[in-house]
């Protein structure tokens, strides 16, 4: 395989993977979106604590999040970016996320990066970092910003 | 070179680069910053925007805050962790930043994510991701928060 076609299929199987765990994350199915990830995934989110480290403690942290909301949940991505070699890989996009609090649909656009490793013929997410900009006078997180 | 030599070699030039990187931040050199990143970067930066598209926009945006803050530039990472193929690499970790403020050094650990790519024998950041977590009371930015 050239090294141009195994890069496009690395990137073609990066967003298989990617799309099993938008669907997952809609369907509030934590136990599907854990299989995206490897077990000793380093993940900064967006709320509470600097990081969480390992899919157990990652894998709470969904649980507690996904309590949080009511409703479907809303993964919407813009343009997701996906760089691919062999074994190593990462994807960024905006992410228009929210959920359903009383009755009401709330969503505000956060920013997304996934870092893949291929073990064992699987891509598996090892990093994940998912944020909100803050404003830098209130220092509260910023949630009206367009694309 | 074995796929495991390759990947040991790879993953070294990529810390020289975030070496580099972190040098020219605590100078604040933004020319010297500049080099580290490819063209069409694309940044999600802790503060203000969504993203910055391209290093003109992101060199513009790093001058800015160059000049928010005063004295010299603190940047102090925790335990950098590197994946690294042929052609794409991702480097994460903790980093403690902050400047002086009226005399007053101020600093705070954020999280931060640079993901690279080889293009002509040079490793160069692509995409870049920094942020702090946020209270889901006060929306604010958790300043205090230790590893």
């Amino acid at each position: 395989m050239s090294s141009e076609t195994l890069k496009a299929t690395a990137e073609l199987e990066v967003h298989d993977v990617f799309n099993q765990w938008l669907k997952a994350a809609r369907a509030k199915d934590v136990d599907a979106i854990m299989t995206c990830y490897a077990d000793d995934i380093v993940a900064y989110d967006a709320i509470l604590q600097l990081q969480f480290k390992g899919a157990q403690a990652y894998g709470q942290h969904w649980r507690n999040c996904m309590e949080m909301c009511g409703g479907d949940g809303i993964f919407e991505p813009a343009e997701p970016t996906i760089h691919a070699d062999a074994s190593v890989a990462f994807l960024h996009c905006l992410v228009r996320c929210g959920g359903e609090q009383d009755g009401v649909v709330q969503t505000s656009w956060m920013r997304g990066t996934q870092c893949y490793v291929k073990r064992g013929g699987q891509w598996k997410i090892i990093h994940e970092h998912f944020s909100a900009p803050f404003d830098v006078e209130s220092n509260k997180a910023l949630f009206d910003l367009q694309p």
